[in-house]
């Protein structure tokens, strides 16, 4: 079975999404079956769990348990629904963000959170790790800069000031260096098309010779 | 603090809302102050997470881990937005069902996750467990024949047929004699008034004398 599963982690403003999609597309040209897919939501059930989790007014009260259950349990229909289905039909998983967003976010002003959002997550996933992580690492000033250029409204998350994204930062890098096997850490202050380069250089190893 | 924490568990059709209704008005008519809730939902948070695991589209395609997890979203916010806190202010709460309906439901077919909802319960409550568990026990044919009585359409739950209500009235007596000291086994076949007598008699040691 050829399939691998590929995770794409890192601030808003990082450029996931366009990465995901042009490799996703790259990959495709050359003959791979590619599943795209994204947290919180990427299933029916969900995205009403997401709808929960985005409404700023449910929001403003709920407990860190319960937003790591939420996630975890978004993440566990995810898995079993989407994500092992397309594994299991030798298919390329790419997922925007997955369980070290949760590690990151989850546990920041809650260090002891940290063992909850591994032991949950951990029954969440059955423990279906990525073959790889790409970390799309930015300063956070820039990070900043390039979400206001966005012309859509600025989220809970992007709110939250710069300290909060200094950690989500810091959270990241860490992570990245505690996994080293796993994660790569992709400085996206490149342009595009450098990030890009540098993704599928990785990524081409895993990548069985088709002809 | 005089605080204490009552759940009431048993099959559909057992007189759980009847009997806790009958038990508050007992406690305040004495001067008690009283939380009532119910599971799944007594939140703003847990009443959205109700909708979604009570909406038989969603549901047919809902995977056990995901429900699982978000039962223990909607108990987490419970236990941290309503519970504990009426517990602080010295108050007696009383709740329609609680962790031992996860244990008894979400286990059956599932022999091996009952580990996976122990782990998710244990942090999703931060290990909160009742002073006393009433279990309004009834067999299933009883059971099922009040549920015809009552003109409400069956739910889900309702209409599994008699071999999951027997799993599950087993798995509500095994429970009972596993935890001796928290359960009491209440016969739900006695009349109403008398099952009301057996919890009153049980509940009286617990309350201090107010005078």
């Amino acid at each position: 079975m050829n399939s691998l599963f590929f995770t794409f982690e890192g601030p808003e403003g990082g450029g996931k999404s366009t990465q995901i999609q042009r490799l996703a597309q790259w990959l495709k040209d050359r003959g791979w079956r590619v599943t795209l897919t994204r947290e919180p939501g990427g299933t029916p059930v969900g995205e009403r769990v997401r709808n929960i989790l985005l409404d700023d007014h449910t929001l403003s009260d709920m407990t860190l348990r319960t937003e790591i259950l939420l996630y975890a349990a978004s993440r566990a229909q995810l898995v079993e629904q989407v994500i092992r289905p397309a594994l299991k039909r030798g298919e390329i998983v790419l997922c925007d963000r997955y369980v070290d967003t949760s590690l990151v976010y989850q546990s920041i002003g809650h260090a002891r959170a940290i063992d909850e959002v591994i032991a949950i997550n951990g029954i969440a996933t059955g423990g279906l790790t990525p073959n790889r992580t790409y970390l799309l690492d930015l300063p956070v000033e820039e990070s900043m800069r390039r979400l206001r250029l966005r012309k859509k409204g600025i989220d809970r998350m992007e709110g939250k000031g710069e300290s909060f994204h200094e950690q989500v930062r810091q959270g990241y890098l860490q992570l990245a260096q505690q996994e080293k096997e796993r994660f790569v850490l992709v400085d996206a202050m490149q342009s595009q098309d450098d990030v890009f380069t540098t993704i599928v250089h990785d990524v081409q190893p895993f990548l069985p010779t088709t002809s």
